[in-house]
């Protein structure tokens, strides 16, 4: 070994001692994070409070993301560590948390418990340690006994009989027994149970299908109906499960849901259909196709792989939703005369103010879908 | 506020306080390695020594390993984390470090160089080590010393002006230098470059804008205009990237970029203008959503956070695809006698029809969201 190389050795040699000293700071600080976070749960245990916080974790994210753009560090580098810091604090929140059923020995029945969704209930249920009964539509004879003592009922049928099974079976039910649907509308049902029953009322709309394999951070919509203390524990259930519960009226909730459910299902529709009339050489399409198209055209594909009666239930569930996307089809046909012209500035000028309107959506949605891309390209 | 809750709120606050300290100090100390590891590089580069040593990276995750099962942390989580960290100190390594490029020594000439997806190129191509000259619209009066010698012309301007600045340079391109444009339709760049030189002419199509951060695995669509064999180098240069290289004749990429870019943007387009029309609660139907909704507003968000003259130009880019955009808008109307009675049969029997047509893409299409969505809740 040359002098120079020797002396270069031992100067690499210092500054990974150097190195090494940083990790080993840093971890000892991740492990101190980590107790702090241990006491976080045991409060939140004890005054019952939720694990999970969005609005916190994001802003946990930014003030780091502002620190390294500062420190002159990549921030979506550090957003990425973050990102994991933060998933493995709430993992080890909820192995924390009950895993037992909020509400010991109570006894649940699904109603249309032999449908997919019923189905998927009664296995959350049952693995929560809960008794549960299941009752299908063969079911009506033995009612009574089904109803007997039980302290929750979920009806899970079909919009259109969802009214009729629960004006069916509000006699039945002891009086303080909470009744709770899971159906995508919600003011309908809701009136229909606050009819039928007495007791404690709750909508509940979960915001995924039974082929969901955890909850967690899944969405379940709850609209109070009567005597929410009273229901609280079903909320709570859902919550340990790992669900995140929004509260809203049933009216917010039908309007927002014409959005979120049937107008964007109904354009994705359209567009698959689109293709088919067209023939379109999908396979060839997915060799030319960036990563991003193959996710979108994914999500046509994802839909026409569910169930047809699903989809039309969820269009053409009240005549507010076939309202909306016939406003939508006018909409789109107001294009035509910017395209018949070809006048790219009316388009740009369109552009931009939608754009506007989105505001800092567009940002963030652009950081989400690259990282998302990043996935799949590592993936497929 | 109960007195109990107000001090559960303030130990909360306090915890949390405690847990933003130390997430600075860890910031702080990643900020403090990178530079550490500058000095390695610099002097790894002034020694011409090799940046990446797997071994030494492996002895650095073993200690950290073993520091966390000590500390009481989960091993696998600091790894995780470390590879994050090695992984990232590598890329900034080699981006200090020298990428030869396939052809050492060629000159590149990029016209529109001062655009961003010129920028872009200018990017990538000096990285490579390349001689790069960029030129925008005031360079013209230098025309001849900025083609004097070069082995490539890029041209990367907008469709609008492709054939005419191709038809404008042509007569100063060394009668050997490879000509390329890289705009997203190829028919008539092709043509208007095989016109106006005589040497080695290749359209290319970079299916990914300048927010893309790496080439790996993103598409070029590859159409031969003249003399393969000496075209090949810049296809290689890309290939090194890591994009893909998609072959075809540029009629066959026109047709399929119909459906891949026109359509999908335009109906993406045309879903954001209904939204914004609408002034749907962005916000709230965001906390109604569940993560597939979450990616499909997302890629919609998207759009919206480009460049409006990108998109007016991909949309508004040949009769062809105008023509088609108005037939996509009149199939959207042809259900709206379905929705005007409301009739669910007419819905499941094209449903079905359309998802016999995309055939086992659909299921497909499911594995590959599923995977995304988890990934999306781990994430976000």
């Amino acid at each position: 070994m040359t002098d120079v190389s020797r002396e270069c050795q031992s100067e690499l040699d210092c500054l990974r001692k150097g190195i090494d000293a940083i990790d080993q700071q840093i971890v000892e600080l991740l492990s101190k994070r980590q107790q702090q976070v241990n006491q976080v749960v045991a409060l939140k245990k004890a005054h019952n409070l939720q694990v999970y916080h969005p609005a916190r974790e994001e802003d946990l994210i930014s003030a780091r993301r502002q620190q390294a753009r500062e420190a002159g560090l990549c921030p979506d580098f550090i957003e990425e560590l973050y990102r994991i810091i933060i998933h493995r604090s709430r993992v080890v929140q909820s192995g924390q948390m009950a895993v037992k059923g909020v509400k010991p020995g109570a006894t649940v029945l699904i109603v249309g418990g032999t449908g997919e969704m019923g189905r998927y209930f009664v296995d959350w249920f049952q693995r929560a340690g809960y008794g549960v009964r299941s009752m299908g539509s063969r079911d009506w004879e033995n009612i009574s006994a089904l109803c007997d003592g039980i302290d929750l009922a979920i009806i899970s049928v079909t919009i259109d009989k969802t009214p009729e099974i629960i004006e069916r079976i509000g006699p039945y039910l002891p009086p303080d027994a909470v009744l709770a649907d899971v159906t995508s509308i919600k003011k309908k049902p809701l009136a229909a149970m606050l009819a039928a029953h007495s007791g404690p009322v709750i909508g509940l709309h979960p915001l995924f299908g039974p082929t969901t394999s955890t909850l967690d951070k899944q969405i379940v919509v709850a609209t109070p109906g009567r005597d929410d203390a009273a229901c609280r524990w079903v909320t709570d259930q859902f919550a340990t499960w790992g669900s995140i519960i929004v509260t809203a009226t049933a009216e917010e909730h039908d309007q927002i849901m014409e959005f979120v459910q049937a107008l964007r299902h109904f354009a994705t529709f359209s567009f698959g259909q689109f293709l088919a009339a067209k023939n379109v050489p999908l396979a060839r399409t997915l060799e030319f196709s960036s990563p991003i198209y193959r996710l979108e055209l994914g999500m046509v594909g994802r839909l026409f792989a569910q169930d047809a009666g699903l989809y039309a239930e969820i269009i053409f569930a009240t005549p507010e939703r076939r309202a909306l996307l016939k406003e939508y089809i006018a909409s789109l046909a107001r294009n035509l005369d910017m395209l018949e012209t070809g006048d790219r500035s009316v388009f740009e000028a369109e552009f931009k103010k939608i754009a506007a309107w989105f505001g800092p959506f567009g940002e963030q949605a652009i950081r989400e879908s690259s990282f998302l891309i990043d996935k799949l390209i590592e993936r497929f």
